[in-house]
C-alpha cells in the first residue's frame, strides 16, 4: 500500500489566502489588499522589494498586524495599482488592534502549529540560555524584526527563521 | 517621580533555575542535573561545548524535552560528576514524554510569553512567506536546530535565535 | 418495551453533507463543489476514482483541507460539470488554511468523536509501541495517506482504517 | 549553519517511559509492570507475543486502559517475573477507569498531537466516507482492534496503523 | 412576603421553540418542520403517533439530531402539509451532523441542566452498577431509544425517562 | 486481519474500582467501603437487598454522593463488618459536598462520556417533550431515583435505565 | 489630584437596554417589548404594578427568561400599545430557552459580577447554613420569587435583593 | 416504580462538612475550627449567637472568607475551647486570600449551583431594576451582609435568603 | 544583519481605531463617535478638554463604557458637530451593559496584554500592600479615575498612568 | 435589617498572609521570608525604607516575582534576622519563575480582581490614548516602577496606584 500523500504539498510558489473567516476580524483594507495582489500575481517577495521591507513585515501588513508609514503607502499604491487615496481612507495607517488573525490557541493550522509547537516545548530552555546570557529580561517582541531564508542541501529543503529582539 | 524598576534586571550572567512546582511534572533526573549545574557553578555554555552541542539543546535536555546519546551521557557524567551509571538507570536516553514543562498556554512567564507572542501576532505572516517561497508543506518542530546569540550595538543588547528545520 | 432506535441507522449509502454552519468557515469553493456532487448524484468513491486518489484525500478536498493539483482541477471539471476556469478563480490550489471544519475540541459529533476517543484512550499506548519500534521521533501527519475500507463477516460490518505516516 | 537536531531522534529501539506525573492518576498496578518490564528489558513485541495479545493492547494495558483476563494474567505473572497473586491483588483485572492517562486535549507531546491532528483535520472526512460506505451509524471504539506496522522503502522508515472497529 | 413564582410554570401544554440563536447551527430544514408544526398546531405526541415513532425520536429529527426514513418523510409531508419533493430536496434523509443544538457544556438551560447533573452526580455509580452487572463494556447511545412519560400521584407530576441501550 | 478486541469485555461480574486519583477528593469513608467491599467479595446488588434500596443509590452512597440514614448505616455495619460507632465517626452522614467524582467534563471515561452524549445530542429533544407533556418547569434531579436493568433478547443484553424526578 | 470617577454615576433613573449583541441571543419579541418601553417611558416599576408581578420577573420576561401567562399577555398589549395578536404570534408564552442573555461566566459586566461573586465567595457559607437548617437537600431556584428594595440611611442608598425558593 | 429518592434529604439538622480536597486550598485555621465545632456538637446558629454575628458571616469565618475581629477571637476561643493564642498564632485575623473555596464555576455542587443559577438566568433582569432604581453604578458585595430564613406554610419549607450591600 | 522593525513605532500621534470585529458588540453610538472624531480629526486630548474630563474616560465613552451626562452630550454634540437629538435618541446616556469590548483575558493586544502582566504578576503584591495600608477591604474599581501622562527623560518617553480608587 | 457587614473590613494595618495553597507553587525561599516578616512584625513599608525601594517591590521580591540584588540580600538579612548565607543558597537572586502566584485568571481574590476589572474595562481606552500621545508601541511592563499611596479626604480613604514604564 503506497498510496500518494492526502496533503497536496509541491515545492512551487503557491499564494497566500486570505480565509473568508478572517475577513471580519482584521482591518478592512486587507481584503483589498489581497484582492490586488492576487490580481497582479505578485509574491509577497516582490512587494517586499518593492517596499524596502522584509518579506514578513509585509504579510504582517497585509494581515493587518503592522501599520504602515507614509513612503509603504506610496509604495504599496504604485505597485498594487490602488490610488494613495484610497489607501489613506483606511487604517491602514492607524496603530493596529493586533492580535486577531488566530482566533484560538493553540493553532489549529499545522505549520503555525509548528511554530507553536517550538515555543511550547523548548520555552523554558530558551528562558535558561537566555537569562545565563543577558541576565534577568525578556526579550522585545515589538523591537524585533525577523526574516525568512530557504536552505537547499542534500536531504532536500531547510526553512530558516531569523528573529531579532532588543533585550 | 523616577523610581527604581521593580524587576531586577541586570546583564550579569544568572543561573537558571527549576522552579519547585515543575519538579513533579518532569522526569526524575532533571533536579539531579540543575542541582549539579549549581554545586559545580556551570553555565548552560561551557557544557554545550563539553557536549559539542548547542546551548538550547542542552537547555532542552535537562528540562526533559530531549533525549541524551550515550555520548552526551558519558560527557555529562565527566563534566557534572555523576556516575555514568547512575544517569543510565535514569530515564535520560528514553524517549521523552513532552511538554511537561509547561503547564498552561498562553503561557505567564513574562520571557516565554514574548516568544509565543510572535507565534500569536505573526504565525499568518510567516505561514504566507513559507507557502509562497516552498509551497504547501510544514516546517518540521522535530528535525529542527535552533540556537540563540547575543549581538550588541550602540542601542544596547540583541536577542538573535535562529530556527533552522527541514521542510 | 422495544421501541426502534432513536437514530435512523441505516446500511444503505447516505451523501455526506456540509451544514450550514461550516460553510462561512471553510474555503468558499467547498459549497459549490458539494452542491455540484448532490446534483451529480455522485459518491466520493466515484469522483476518487475519477481522479485517481483515495476517497478521504478527495473528501479531505472538499471540506478544504487539501489542495487540488492540475490535474485535480482537470478531472473535478469533468466530472463535476465545473468550467476549469470557475475552479482556478477559486483558492482549490492555494495552500488550505486548515483546522477550520472542527469548531471544538473534543468534537461532538459521535462518529468524529470515536475517532478522537482513540486517540484519547491509546495515544500513550501508540507512542510506547511506536518509541520501541522505531527510536524517538514522531510519525509525520502532514506526508501521510490514509485508506477506508468496508469488512463483513458474520458478525456484521467492520470499519478497516488504515494510516501510513512517513516517519 | 547546520547544527545537530535538536531532539535525540534515532533509529534504535527505546523503552517506554512512564512520566512521573502521570502515576498519581493512574491505576496503582501500572508502575510495577513498567519497572519490572525496564528491570527484564523486554520489549512490548516481546510481552505481546507471550501474551498472544497485540502490542499496543499490551501498552494499553500497562498504562491501565484495558483489563487483563485470567490467561493474560498467568502470562504477564510469568513473563514479568510477578506472583500471580500480587497481580490480582491489584486492580488488573477490574473494569478500567479510562481517560486518565491524557492530562489536557489537545495534548501537548508531540507524537500523540499527530494522531490528534489526523483527527482534527481530516474527522470530516472520514465521517464523510463512511457515511457514504456504510449509512448512518459510528464505528465502535470498544469493540475495536488496532496494530502498529513498519514499513521501510528508499525514502525511509513509515508508520502503518491499523483500526479495525465494528460498525 | 409571599411573591409568585418568577417563572410562568404551568401544567398547560407549550409548544417546544426553536430558538433564533440555533437556527444557523442546525440542519435548513428543521426551522421549516417547526414553523409547520405551530401553523398546525401540532404537538410532538400526535406527529408522533402518526409517524410510529416514539416521541423523543421525532423531536430529535425536528431539531436535526437523527435522519429520517422514506416512511418517515411520506408520513411528515401529510401531517405537516410539506410536499414529500420539498422534504427530499432537504438534508433531511443525510446523515446529519450531529451535536450542533447544544452551544457549550456545562448546559445552560436548567431542564436541560438537570439531565446532565444526574450525569455528573451518578456517573460513576451507574458505571459501577453497569460493569457489575454486565462486566467490561459501554452501553451504546447509537443502537439506543428512549422515551417518557408522566406520571401522577398525591405528590404532584412525575417524569419518567427510560433509557435503553445495547451492551 | 482479525485481532481480538483491545478491551478486554466479558460478560462476566465485574467489582467496581476507586481509581486512586479520585482518593483525595471524594470523602474519607468512601475508600474503608470499597475495601471492605472487597475484602467481603460482595456486589452492590447484595449489598443493596441488604439495605432494602436500588443498586444506584448505593453505589453513589459508596462515591460519596449520597448521605446514609441511621438505618443504612446499620445495615452497612453488619454487612460490611465496620462498627457502627467507625461509620458514624465519618461523614457519613453529614449532607455531601456532590460532584467530586467526575474531575471534568465532557468526561473522558468512555461509558460514562456515553451518557453524557444522550444528554447533549437529546437534550433539546427531551425538553421539548416535557414541556408539551408538563408545561414549563423542570424536572427534579434531587427528588429523583432511579435504577438500572439488564434485559436479553437474541440481539444480545441490552441496558435499560430509568429516570423518575419529581416535576 | 481629584478627577470626577470615570463611571457616569448618577442617582437618577436609568432606561435599561438591551444591548445589540444580545438581540440574535434572545427570543424575537424581546427588542420589541424594550423598544416600546422605551417609546412610552415605561420603568419596570409601572409595568410591574399594570402586571401585578414583581419588577424582577417583569424584567426577566423583557429578557427571555420567563413566559407570560395569558393575563400578562393581555396587561402588556394594553400598557405598551401592542396588539396582543402581535404578542400571541411571538413565542412569548413557549417555555423560554433559558440562560440565552450571559454569553460568559464569570460575567464581565461589573454589576453582574458583584451578585456572581457572592455566590463564589459565600457558596459554601450558605450551603453550611442551609444544610444545618433544612437537612440535605436544595433551594429551588425554580419554584422561586425575588424582589428588589432600596432603602436609604445616613450612610447613603442601599440595594436589599431578597430571593425566596421552595426547599 | 416509586424507590425512595437517591439524595437522603431529610428535615432534620445536619452538620456541614469541610471535604477533604478543600483543606489545602483554604487557610489552615479552617480544619481546627470544624473539628472543635464537630467534638462540641455545635450548630452555626448557636455559634452565631454567641458571637452577635449572622450564620451566614460566621459560616463564611469558618471557610476562611472573612476575617476575624479581636472580639470575634474571643469568643470563638470560648465556645470552641480552643486557647486564644492558639488562635492568634493563625492567620484568622489576617486578610484572607479569598475566593479558594470553590475550585471551579459554574460550581458542581448542586446546592451552590442552584444561587449559580439564579445570577446566570436573572443577572440582566437585576441589572436593569437595579439601574432603573438607583441609576448608574454597583452594589458592593464588600460592604455587604446577608442572611437566611426559614419559613414554612403548607406547601412546605421555604429558604428565604436577603442580601443588602451598599450602592 | 539589521532588519527594521517589523511594527511600524512611530512617536507621532496616531488616531485611534474601533476594529470592525467591535462593532456588533458594543453600543451603537460608538461607531457615529469615532467616524466623527475621524472626520473633524480631532484626538482624545481635544475632545476631553471639550468636555472638562479625563482623556481615558472620554475613551470610554466612545468605546460604550461609560455613560454621558446632559453637559457630555451638549459638548459632544457641538465639537463632533452631531445634533443633540440624534444622541439623545441613541443609548449614550443609559447605563452601559460593560465589558464587551474585549472578547477573550488574557487579551491578545499586546499593549493591553501589557496591563494585564501588570496585575498577574503584581497582583499578590499591590494586595499586600494595600491590606498592610488600608486594613481588609478593595479598591473600588467604580468610584474610580485614572489618568495617562507622558514623561521624558535621557532614556526617552515613559507612560505615566494613575489610579485613584475609593477604599 | 441592619446586620454588619460580612467581611470584616477595618482600617487598621493587616499582615500579608502568604495562603498555604501558593506555597508550592512560588519558589522555595518565599515562606520564609513571610515568616521572619511575621516573626519580626515587620510591616512591608518599614523593609521597603531599610532596602531603599518601593513597598510593591519588595512585596514582589516576597512572592518570588523579582529577584534581590547583593545590596538587597545584605539588607534583608540584617532586617529579617537571616543569614546572608542562608538566603543566598536560595533562588533568591536567580531569574524569578514568573506568574506563579496567580492561578487562575480572571482572579477569584476580590481584591486583584477589581485590578483586573480596570484592564478589561479600561483597556482599549488606555490603548487609544497612549496611541494618540505616543504613536504605535507598547508600556513595558519590565523596565517599569509602581507604587501605591493613601490619600484621605473627608469622603474617606482613597488608593492611588501609579504605573510608569518605558514606551
Amino acid at each position: 500500500m503506497s498510496a500518494a500523500p492526502i496533503t497536496g504539498i509541491s515545492g512551487g510558489p503557491q499564494s497566500a489566502v486570505l480565509n473568508q473567516d478572517m475577513v471580519p476580524r482584521v482591518a478592512s483594507f486587507c481584503p483589498m489588499l489581497f484582492a490586488q495582489k492576487k490580481e497582479k500575481k505578485l509574491s509577497f517577495e516582490t512587494i517586499a522589494q518593492a517596499l524596502g521591507r522584509d518579506e514578513v513585515a509585509v504579510a504582517a501588513l497585509f494581515y493587518g498586524q503592522a501599520r504602515a508609514s507614509d513612503e509603504d503607502v506610496a509604495n504599496l499604491s504604485k505597485i498594487l495599482d490602488i490610488p494613495e487615496s484610497t489607501l489613506k481612507a483606511t487604517e491602514i495607517q492607524a496603530c493596529p488592534d493586533r492580535g486577531k488573525t488566530m482566533l484560538e490557541l493553540p493553532p489549529k493550522e499545522p505549520l503555525i502549529y509548528r511554530l507553536f509547537e517550538i515555543v511550547q516545548n523548548y520555552g523554558y530552555a530558551y528562558k535558561a540560555v537566555l537569562n545565563e546570557k543577558f541576565g534577568d529580561g525578556i526579550m522585545s517582541a515589538i523591537t524585533f524584526s525577523t526574516k525568512v531564508e530557504k536552505e537547499t542541501d542534500e536531504k532536500g529543503d531547510w526553512v530558516k527563521i531569523t528573529l531579532r529582539g532588543k533585550w
